[in-house]
Protein backbone atom coordinates (compact mmCIF):
# COMPACT_ATOMS: atom_id res chain seq x y z
CA UNK A 1 0.00 0.00 0.00
CA UNK A 2 1.49 3.20 -1.29
CA UNK A 3 1.95 5.97 1.95
CA UNK A 4 -1.16 8.26 0.61
CA UNK A 5 -3.37 5.53 0.49
CA UNK A 6 -3.21 5.29 4.07
CA UNK A 7 -6.21 6.95 5.92
CA UNK A 8 -4.67 7.10 9.09
CA UNK A 9 -1.44 9.25 8.41
CA UNK A 10 -1.80 12.53 8.25
CA UNK A 11 -0.13 15.77 6.05
CA UNK A 12 2.42 17.29 8.27
CA UNK A 13 1.16 20.95 9.89
CA UNK A 14 3.04 23.98 9.15
CA UNK A 15 2.32 27.73 9.91
CA UNK A 16 0.85 27.65 6.12
CA UNK A 17 -1.44 24.77 6.25
CA UNK A 18 -2.50 24.80 10.03
CA UNK A 19 -6.32 25.99 10.33
CA UNK A 20 -6.01 29.10 12.63
CA UNK A 21 -9.79 30.15 12.87
CA UNK A 22 -12.05 27.68 15.01
CA UNK A 23 -9.39 24.86 15.28
CA UNK A 24 -11.91 22.31 15.71
CA UNK A 25 -12.34 22.56 11.72
CA UNK A 26 -9.76 21.20 10.91
CA UNK A 27 -8.48 18.13 9.76
CA UNK A 28 -5.10 16.95 8.15
CA UNK A 29 -5.13 13.19 7.92
CA UNK A 30 -4.76 11.80 4.24
CA UNK A 31 -8.51 9.75 4.77
CA UNK A 32 -10.11 12.87 5.31
CA UNK A 33 -8.53 15.44 3.06
CA UNK A 34 -8.41 12.82 0.04
CA UNK A 35 -11.96 11.80 0.55
CA UNK A 36 -12.87 15.69 0.23
CA UNK A 37 -10.82 16.37 -2.83
CA UNK A 38 -11.59 12.89 -4.74
CA UNK A 39 -15.63 14.00 -4.44
CA UNK A 40 -14.80 17.55 -6.15
CA UNK A 41 -15.01 17.88 -10.27
CA UNK A 42 -13.95 21.96 -9.86
CA UNK A 43 -11.25 23.00 -8.07
CA UNK A 44 -9.79 26.64 -7.63
CA UNK A 45 -5.95 27.02 -8.38
CA UNK A 46 -3.78 30.20 -7.05
CA UNK A 47 -0.74 30.97 -8.27
CA UNK A 48 1.39 34.47 -8.59
CA UNK A 49 2.13 36.10 -11.38
CA UNK A 50 4.78 39.34 -10.54
CA UNK A 51 3.21 39.30 -7.74
CA UNK A 52 -0.46 39.56 -8.70
CA UNK A 53 -2.20 36.35 -7.56
CA UNK A 54 -4.61 34.93 -9.62
CA UNK A 55 -7.63 32.61 -8.91
CA UNK A 56 -8.38 30.13 -11.75
CA UNK A 57 -11.44 27.64 -11.60
CA UNK A 58 -10.45 24.34 -13.36
CA UNK A 59 -11.21 20.31 -13.10
CA UNK A 60 -8.01 18.83 -11.41
CA UNK A 61 -7.85 14.95 -10.54
CA UNK A 62 -5.70 13.03 -7.71
CA UNK A 63 -3.53 10.31 -7.79
CA UNK A 64 -1.50 9.19 -4.14
CA UNK A 65 -0.40 12.35 -2.92
CA UNK A 66 -0.39 14.19 -6.64
CA UNK A 67 -2.62 16.71 -8.26
CA UNK A 68 -2.95 17.42 -11.87
CA UNK A 69 -4.66 19.53 -13.59
CA UNK A 70 -4.83 20.90 -17.08
CA UNK A 71 -5.45 23.65 -19.67
CA UNK A 72 -4.34 25.04 -22.62
CA UNK A 73 -0.43 25.57 -23.95
CA UNK A 74 -1.69 29.20 -24.70
CA UNK A 75 -2.78 29.87 -20.84
CA UNK A 76 -1.28 32.48 -18.53
CA UNK A 77 -1.33 30.26 -15.50
CA UNK A 78 0.41 27.30 -17.46
CA UNK A 79 2.69 28.89 -19.19
CA UNK A 80 4.04 30.70 -15.34
CA UNK A 81 3.98 27.64 -13.42
CA UNK A 82 5.62 24.92 -15.88
CA UNK A 83 8.83 25.73 -13.39
CA UNK A 84 7.85 24.64 -10.19
CA UNK A 85 6.22 27.73 -9.01
CA UNK A 86 3.98 27.79 -5.55
CA UNK A 87 0.23 26.87 -6.08
CA UNK A 88 -2.49 26.46 -3.78
CA UNK A 89 -5.71 24.17 -5.12
CA UNK A 90 -8.66 24.51 -3.08
CA UNK A 91 -12.06 22.67 -3.32
CA UNK A 92 -15.07 23.73 -1.40
CA UNK A 93 -18.44 21.88 -0.93
CA UNK A 94 -21.02 24.00 0.34
CA UNK A 95 -23.33 22.18 2.49
CA UNK A 96 -25.77 24.51 3.99
CA UNK A 97 -26.81 28.14 4.73
CA UNK A 98 -27.07 28.68 8.84
CA UNK A 99 -29.67 31.12 9.49
CA UNK A 100 -28.86 31.94 13.86
CA UNK A 101 -30.21 34.20 15.53
CA UNK A 102 -27.41 37.31 15.18
CA UNK A 103 -25.63 38.55 12.20
CA UNK A 104 -22.44 37.21 13.61
CA UNK A 105 -23.58 33.33 14.08
CA UNK A 106 -25.09 33.07 10.85
CA UNK A 107 -22.86 31.03 8.88
CA UNK A 108 -22.53 28.33 6.46
CA UNK A 109 -21.86 24.18 6.81
CA UNK A 110 -18.99 23.11 4.25
CA UNK A 111 -16.39 20.61 4.01
CA UNK A 112 -12.87 22.56 2.18
CA UNK A 113 -9.30 21.44 1.47
CA UNK A 114 -6.94 23.66 0.57
CA UNK A 115 -3.57 21.57 -0.92
CA UNK A 116 0.14 23.39 -1.19
CA UNK A 117 2.84 22.84 -3.17
CA UNK A 118 5.08 23.47 -6.63
CA UNK A 119 3.58 22.79 -9.28
CA UNK A 120 5.28 21.67 -12.80
CA UNK A 121 4.84 21.10 -16.21
CA UNK A 122 3.89 17.40 -17.22
CA UNK A 123 6.06 16.83 -20.17
CA UNK A 124 7.29 13.09 -20.12
CA UNK A 125 5.02 11.41 -22.57
CA UNK A 126 4.22 8.42 -20.70
CA UNK A 127 3.79 10.74 -17.54
CA UNK A 128 1.39 12.65 -19.99
CA UNK A 129 -0.28 9.95 -21.64
CA UNK A 130 -1.73 8.58 -18.63
CA UNK A 131 -2.82 12.11 -17.30
CA UNK A 132 -5.02 12.53 -20.36
CA UNK A 133 -6.60 9.19 -20.01
CA UNK A 134 -6.95 9.99 -16.47
CA UNK A 135 -8.42 13.04 -17.11
CA UNK A 136 -11.28 11.73 -18.33
CA UNK A 137 -11.80 8.03 -16.87
CA UNK A 138 -11.68 9.22 -13.38
CA UNK A 139 -15.09 11.30 -13.92
CA UNK A 140 -16.28 8.66 -16.78
CA UNK A 141 -14.58 5.14 -16.12
CA UNK A 142 -13.35 3.51 -19.14
CA UNK A 143 -14.43 6.22 -21.28
CA UNK A 144 -11.42 6.93 -23.22
CA UNK A 145 -11.35 3.63 -24.75
CA UNK A 146 -14.19 3.74 -26.56
CA UNK A 147 -13.41 7.20 -28.09
CA UNK A 148 -11.62 8.35 -31.04
CA UNK A 149 -7.84 8.72 -30.07
CA UNK A 150 -6.28 11.56 -29.21
CA UNK A 151 -4.18 12.94 -32.07
CA UNK A 152 -0.42 14.12 -31.43
CA UNK A 153 -1.80 17.99 -32.18
CA UNK A 154 -4.27 17.85 -29.45
CA UNK A 155 -1.48 16.31 -27.23
CA UNK A 156 0.82 18.94 -27.66
CA UNK A 157 -2.24 21.67 -26.92
CA UNK A 158 -3.06 20.12 -23.93
CA UNK A 159 -0.66 21.19 -20.76
CA UNK A 160 -1.03 19.13 -17.70
CA UNK A 161 0.54 20.45 -14.57
CA UNK A 162 1.25 18.41 -11.44
CA UNK A 163 1.77 18.86 -7.93
CA UNK A 164 2.94 17.02 -5.29
CA UNK A 165 0.97 17.81 -1.91
CA UNK A 166 3.53 19.39 0.53
CA UNK A 167 0.82 20.47 3.12
CA UNK A 168 -2.98 20.68 3.09
CA UNK A 169 -5.70 21.05 5.37
CA UNK A 170 -9.42 20.37 5.51
CA UNK A 171 -11.75 22.82 7.26
CA UNK A 172 -15.24 21.61 7.68
CA UNK A 173 -18.09 22.71 9.23
CA UNK A 174 -21.36 20.84 10.20
CA UNK A 175 -23.00 22.17 12.87
CA UNK A 176 -26.32 23.77 12.06
CA UNK A 177 -27.43 26.83 13.68
CA UNK A 178 -25.20 27.41 16.99
CA UNK A 179 -26.49 30.45 18.65
CA UNK A 180 -24.72 32.20 21.95
CA UNK A 181 -26.54 30.31 25.25
CA UNK A 182 -28.89 33.95 26.14
CA UNK A 183 -30.23 34.13 22.08
CA UNK A 184 -31.57 30.87 21.77
CA UNK A 185 -34.71 31.72 24.02
CA UNK A 186 -35.22 35.11 21.79
CA UNK A 187 -38.76 34.90 19.17
CA UNK A 188 -36.19 35.12 16.02
CA UNK A 189 -36.64 32.42 13.55
CA UNK A 190 -33.49 30.76 12.88
CA UNK A 191 -33.03 27.70 10.32
CA UNK A 192 -30.73 25.49 8.55
CA UNK A 193 -31.37 24.99 4.52
CA UNK A 194 -29.26 23.16 2.76
CA UNK A 195 -28.03 22.92 -0.33
CA UNK A 196 -26.91 19.66 -3.06
CA UNK A 197 -25.27 20.62 -6.42
CA UNK A 198 -27.69 18.06 -8.51
CA UNK A 199 -27.18 16.31 -11.91
CA UNK A 200 -30.32 17.00 -14.21
CA UNK A 201 -31.48 14.97 -16.81
CA UNK A 202 -29.03 13.76 -19.71
CA UNK A 203 -28.88 15.48 -23.10
CA UNK A 204 -27.70 13.80 -25.65
CA UNK A 205 -25.82 15.46 -28.31
CA UNK A 206 -28.57 16.17 -31.26
CA UNK A 207 -26.19 15.29 -33.65
CA UNK A 208 -25.89 11.57 -32.86
CA UNK A 209 -27.39 8.78 -34.60
CA UNK A 210 -30.35 7.32 -32.44
CA UNK A 211 -28.65 3.81 -32.43
CA UNK A 212 -25.49 5.34 -30.43
CA UNK A 213 -27.12 3.91 -26.96
CA UNK A 214 -25.75 5.73 -23.16
CA UNK A 215 -23.01 3.06 -22.25
CA UNK A 216 -23.73 1.50 -18.80
CA UNK A 217 -20.59 3.00 -17.33
CA UNK A 218 -22.50 6.50 -17.29
CA UNK A 219 -25.28 5.14 -14.60
CA UNK A 220 -23.31 6.79 -12.02
CA UNK A 221 -24.73 9.92 -13.80
CA UNK A 222 -28.47 9.78 -13.19
CA UNK A 223 -30.67 12.57 -12.74
CA UNK A 224 -31.23 14.05 -9.81
CA UNK A 225 -28.35 12.42 -7.94
CA UNK A 226 -25.81 14.48 -6.30
CA UNK A 227 -22.90 15.69 -8.29
CA UNK A 228 -20.29 14.90 -5.35
CA UNK A 229 -21.64 11.54 -5.42
CA UNK A 230 -21.69 10.52 -8.65
CA UNK A 231 -17.93 11.78 -8.70
CA UNK A 232 -16.34 10.53 -5.51
CA UNK A 233 -17.97 6.64 -7.02
CA UNK A 234 -16.15 7.61 -10.49
CA UNK A 235 -12.86 8.12 -8.96
CA UNK A 236 -13.46 4.90 -6.76
CA UNK A 237 -14.59 2.94 -9.80
CA UNK A 238 -11.46 3.92 -11.72
CA UNK A 239 -8.48 4.41 -9.01
CA UNK A 240 -9.44 0.63 -8.78
CA UNK A 241 -8.84 0.18 -12.75
CA UNK A 242 -5.57 2.68 -12.40
CA UNK A 243 -4.06 0.78 -9.44
CA UNK A 244 -4.35 -2.87 -11.56
CA UNK A 245 -3.04 -1.33 -14.60
CA UNK A 246 -0.42 -0.03 -13.13
CA UNK A 247 0.63 -3.38 -11.40
CA UNK B 1 -27.19 56.40 -11.76
CA UNK B 2 -23.59 55.48 -10.71
CA UNK B 3 -20.83 54.20 -13.05
CA UNK B 4 -20.77 50.67 -12.25
CA UNK B 5 -24.67 50.36 -12.27
CA UNK B 6 -24.45 51.22 -16.31
CA UNK B 7 -25.36 48.24 -17.78
CA UNK B 8 -23.33 49.20 -21.27
CA UNK B 9 -20.07 50.28 -19.97
CA UNK B 10 -17.22 47.60 -19.27
CA UNK B 11 -14.16 46.97 -17.12
CA UNK B 12 -10.65 48.06 -19.00
CA UNK B 13 -8.72 45.25 -20.41
CA UNK B 14 -5.42 44.63 -19.46
CA UNK B 15 -2.71 41.89 -19.88
CA UNK B 16 -4.29 41.15 -16.12
CA UNK B 17 -7.91 40.00 -16.82
CA UNK B 18 -7.30 39.54 -20.73
CA UNK B 19 -9.53 35.56 -21.68
CA UNK B 20 -6.15 34.40 -23.41
CA UNK B 21 -7.77 31.21 -24.22
CA UNK B 22 -10.74 30.87 -26.17
CA UNK B 23 -11.42 34.46 -26.93
CA UNK B 24 -15.24 34.37 -27.54
CA UNK B 25 -15.78 33.29 -24.05
CA UNK B 26 -14.39 36.63 -22.56
CA UNK B 27 -16.56 39.54 -21.50
CA UNK B 28 -15.80 42.64 -19.66
CA UNK B 29 -18.93 44.58 -19.46
CA UNK B 30 -20.58 45.67 -16.31
CA UNK B 31 -23.56 44.41 -16.65
CA UNK B 32 -22.47 40.48 -17.10
CA UNK B 33 -19.65 40.72 -14.40
CA UNK B 34 -21.66 42.06 -12.08
CA UNK B 35 -24.88 39.43 -12.91
CA UNK B 36 -22.74 36.59 -12.33
CA UNK B 37 -20.86 37.89 -9.15
CA UNK B 38 -24.28 38.81 -7.80
CA UNK B 39 -25.92 35.45 -8.07
CA UNK B 40 -22.68 33.24 -6.44
CA UNK B 41 -23.11 33.07 -2.85
CA UNK B 42 -19.36 31.69 -2.29
CA UNK B 43 -16.16 33.13 -4.15
CA UNK B 44 -12.71 31.87 -4.12
CA UNK B 45 -10.25 34.94 -2.74
CA UNK B 46 -6.11 34.77 -4.02
CA UNK B 47 -3.70 36.44 -1.92
CA UNK B 48 0.48 36.01 -1.06
CA UNK B 49 2.05 35.66 1.65
CA UNK B 50 5.99 35.10 1.49
CA UNK B 51 5.35 34.70 -2.07
CA UNK B 52 3.58 31.63 -1.50
CA UNK B 53 -0.43 31.81 -2.60
CA UNK B 54 -3.05 30.96 -0.69
CA UNK B 55 -6.82 30.16 -2.07
CA UNK B 56 -9.43 30.92 0.61
CA UNK B 57 -13.14 29.69 -0.16
CA UNK B 58 -15.57 32.83 1.74
CA UNK B 59 -18.61 34.57 1.38
CA UNK B 60 -19.15 38.15 -0.15
CA UNK B 61 -21.15 40.91 -1.73
CA UNK B 62 -20.88 43.73 -4.15
CA UNK B 63 -22.04 46.90 -3.81
CA UNK B 64 -21.40 49.35 -7.50
CA UNK B 65 -17.80 48.31 -8.36
CA UNK B 66 -16.51 47.39 -4.88
CA UNK B 67 -16.46 44.23 -2.98
CA UNK B 68 -16.17 43.02 0.54
CA UNK B 69 -16.00 39.82 1.90
CA UNK B 70 -15.56 38.94 5.92
CA UNK B 71 -13.86 36.67 8.57
CA UNK B 72 -12.82 36.63 12.09
CA UNK B 73 -9.73 39.24 12.97
CA UNK B 74 -7.33 36.17 13.67
CA UNK B 75 -7.25 34.96 10.11
CA UNK B 76 -4.38 34.92 8.11
CA UNK B 77 -5.84 35.87 5.26
CA UNK B 78 -7.09 39.43 6.40
CA UNK B 79 -4.34 39.75 8.66
CA UNK B 80 -2.01 40.16 5.60
CA UNK B 81 -4.56 42.05 3.46
CA UNK B 82 -5.32 44.35 5.56
CA UNK B 83 -2.93 47.32 4.26
CA UNK B 84 -4.02 46.89 0.08
CA UNK B 85 -2.74 44.10 -0.87
CA UNK B 86 -3.37 42.63 -4.37
CA UNK B 87 -6.06 40.40 -4.46
CA UNK B 88 -8.47 37.72 -7.06
CA UNK B 89 -11.94 37.00 -6.17
CA UNK B 90 -13.06 34.42 -8.06
CA UNK B 91 -17.01 33.05 -8.66
CA UNK B 92 -17.46 30.21 -10.75
CA UNK B 93 -21.34 28.83 -11.69
CA UNK B 94 -21.02 25.02 -13.32
CA UNK B 95 -23.69 24.44 -15.59
CA UNK B 96 -23.21 21.21 -17.02
CA UNK B 97 -20.64 18.22 -17.71
CA UNK B 98 -19.99 17.93 -21.54
CA UNK B 99 -18.75 14.45 -22.55
CA UNK B 100 -17.61 14.70 -26.39
CA UNK B 101 -16.30 11.90 -28.62
CA UNK B 102 -12.86 12.87 -28.14
CA UNK B 103 -11.05 13.47 -24.83
CA UNK B 104 -10.00 16.74 -26.03
CA UNK B 105 -13.28 18.02 -26.25
CA UNK B 106 -14.65 16.77 -23.00
CA UNK B 107 -15.15 19.81 -21.45
CA UNK B 108 -18.17 21.97 -19.13
CA UNK B 109 -20.32 24.76 -19.44
CA UNK B 110 -19.93 27.27 -16.85
CA UNK B 111 -19.89 30.98 -16.21
CA UNK B 112 -17.05 32.59 -13.98
CA UNK B 113 -16.06 35.92 -12.90
CA UNK B 114 -12.21 36.71 -12.16
CA UNK B 115 -12.47 40.17 -10.41
CA UNK B 116 -8.98 42.12 -9.32
CA UNK B 117 -7.85 44.96 -7.36
CA UNK B 118 -6.04 45.89 -4.11
CA UNK B 119 -7.85 44.48 -0.73
CA UNK B 120 -7.95 47.00 2.11
CA UNK B 121 -8.99 46.40 6.09
CA UNK B 122 -12.16 48.43 6.46
CA UNK B 123 -11.86 50.14 9.25
CA UNK B 124 -14.23 52.98 9.68
CA UNK B 125 -17.30 52.22 12.11
CA UNK B 126 -19.96 53.74 9.52
CA UNK B 127 -18.72 51.80 6.61
CA UNK B 128 -18.13 48.69 8.89
CA UNK B 129 -21.48 48.92 10.30
CA UNK B 130 -23.22 49.18 6.95
CA UNK B 131 -21.07 46.21 5.61
CA UNK B 132 -21.86 44.08 8.47
CA UNK B 133 -25.67 44.85 7.85
CA UNK B 134 -25.07 43.81 4.08
CA UNK B 135 -23.53 40.72 4.81
CA UNK B 136 -26.24 39.10 6.23
CA UNK B 137 -29.01 41.52 4.08
CA UNK B 138 -27.60 40.70 0.66
CA UNK B 139 -28.80 37.36 1.35
CA UNK B 140 -31.63 37.15 3.34
CA UNK B 141 -33.49 40.92 2.35
CA UNK B 142 -34.28 42.62 5.52
CA UNK B 143 -32.99 40.03 8.07
CA UNK B 144 -30.96 41.89 9.92
CA UNK B 145 -33.48 44.75 11.85
CA UNK B 146 -35.12 41.67 13.48
CA UNK B 147 -32.18 40.23 14.79
CA UNK B 148 -30.34 39.98 18.00
CA UNK B 149 -28.36 43.50 17.70
CA UNK B 150 -24.12 42.92 17.31
CA UNK B 151 -21.92 43.47 20.07
CA UNK B 152 -19.20 45.99 20.40
CA UNK B 153 -17.19 42.63 20.84
CA UNK B 154 -18.70 40.70 17.59
CA UNK B 155 -18.39 43.68 15.61
CA UNK B 156 -14.42 43.99 16.62
CA UNK B 157 -14.32 40.37 16.23
CA UNK B 158 -15.55 40.57 12.85
CA UNK B 159 -12.86 42.01 9.83
CA UNK B 160 -14.33 43.04 6.72
CA UNK B 161 -12.46 43.49 3.91
CA UNK B 162 -12.69 46.05 1.16
CA UNK B 163 -11.40 45.90 -2.84
CA UNK B 164 -12.45 48.25 -5.55
CA UNK B 165 -12.83 46.58 -8.98
CA UNK B 166 -10.04 47.67 -11.09
CA UNK B 167 -10.08 44.75 -13.34
CA UNK B 168 -12.61 42.00 -14.30
CA UNK B 169 -13.77 39.65 -16.56
CA UNK B 170 -16.26 36.93 -16.79
CA UNK B 171 -15.41 33.86 -19.19
CA UNK B 172 -18.73 31.82 -20.03
CA UNK B 173 -19.29 28.66 -22.20
CA UNK B 174 -22.93 27.76 -22.79
CA UNK B 175 -21.87 25.60 -26.38
CA UNK B 176 -22.83 22.09 -24.53
CA UNK B 177 -20.86 18.97 -26.72
CA UNK B 178 -18.94 20.38 -29.72
CA UNK B 179 -16.81 18.36 -32.05
CA UNK B 180 -14.63 18.33 -34.66
CA UNK B 181 -16.50 18.36 -37.70
CA UNK B 182 -15.15 14.80 -38.43
CA UNK B 183 -15.91 13.36 -35.45
CA UNK B 184 -19.60 13.44 -35.14
CA UNK B 185 -20.78 10.55 -37.89
CA UNK B 186 -18.35 8.42 -35.46
CA UNK B 187 -20.74 5.82 -33.08
CA UNK B 188 -19.60 7.17 -29.79
CA UNK B 189 -21.90 8.28 -27.18
CA UNK B 190 -22.00 11.87 -26.44
CA UNK B 191 -24.09 14.26 -24.06
CA UNK B 192 -24.34 17.45 -21.96
CA UNK B 193 -25.30 16.53 -17.99
CA UNK B 194 -26.93 19.76 -16.59
CA UNK B 195 -25.59 20.50 -13.15
CA UNK B 196 -27.42 22.80 -10.65
CA UNK B 197 -27.10 23.93 -7.10
CA UNK B 198 -30.38 23.25 -5.02
CA UNK B 199 -31.99 24.00 -1.52
CA UNK B 200 -33.00 21.66 0.49
CA UNK B 201 -36.47 21.63 2.85
CA UNK B 202 -35.49 24.29 5.34
CA UNK B 203 -34.78 22.74 8.82
CA UNK B 204 -35.51 24.93 11.95
CA UNK B 205 -33.26 25.28 14.78
CA UNK B 206 -34.86 23.05 16.99
CA UNK B 207 -34.48 25.10 19.89
CA UNK B 208 -36.79 27.82 18.64
CA UNK B 209 -40.19 27.77 20.23
CA UNK B 210 -42.91 26.43 17.93
CA UNK B 211 -44.35 29.95 18.10
CA UNK B 212 -41.60 31.82 15.58
CA UNK B 213 -42.61 31.30 12.58
CA UNK B 214 -40.67 31.23 9.50
CA UNK B 215 -40.50 34.96 7.82
CA UNK B 216 -42.15 35.60 4.65
CA UNK B 217 -38.77 37.51 3.65
CA UNK B 218 -37.41 33.93 3.49
CA UNK B 219 -39.56 32.83 0.60
CA UNK B 220 -37.55 32.85 -1.68
CA UNK B 221 -35.64 30.41 -0.09
CA UNK B 222 -38.09 27.29 -1.51
CA UNK B 223 -37.00 23.67 -1.70
CA UNK B 224 -35.91 22.73 -4.90
CA UNK B 225 -35.17 26.46 -5.81
CA UNK B 226 -31.54 26.58 -7.26
CA UNK B 227 -29.55 28.80 -5.14
CA UNK B 228 -28.25 31.00 -7.90
CA UNK B 229 -31.92 32.52 -8.23
CA UNK B 230 -32.79 33.11 -4.58
CA UNK B 231 -29.37 34.64 -4.30
CA UNK B 232 -30.24 36.93 -7.38
CA UNK B 233 -33.28 37.83 -6.56
CA UNK B 234 -32.19 38.51 -2.42
CA UNK B 235 -29.43 40.63 -3.89
CA UNK B 236 -31.94 42.74 -5.93
CA UNK B 237 -34.12 43.13 -3.40
CA UNK B 238 -31.13 44.43 -0.91
CA UNK B 239 -30.11 46.83 -3.22
CA UNK B 240 -33.04 48.65 -3.72
CA UNK B 241 -33.54 48.86 -0.05
CA UNK B 242 -29.47 49.81 0.16
CA UNK B 243 -29.84 52.39 -2.37
CA UNK B 244 -33.39 53.90 -1.14
CA UNK B 245 -31.57 54.03 2.18
CA UNK B 246 -28.72 55.76 0.94
CA UNK B 247 -30.48 58.52 -0.80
Amino acid sequence: MRPHDRGDASYPVSEINQVKRLHDRGFYEYATVHALLDAAMLCHVSYVIDGQPFCTPTFFWREGGRLYWHGSSASRMLRNLAHGEPACLTVTHLDALVLARSGYNHSADYRSVMAFGKARLVEGPQEKERALVMMVDRLYPKRTAGLRPATAQEIKATTVIAMDIERASAKIRARGVVDEDEDYALPIYAERIPVSTVLGPPEPCPRMEASVARPSTLEGYAAGRSLEDAVSEAYTISAQAFRSGAD
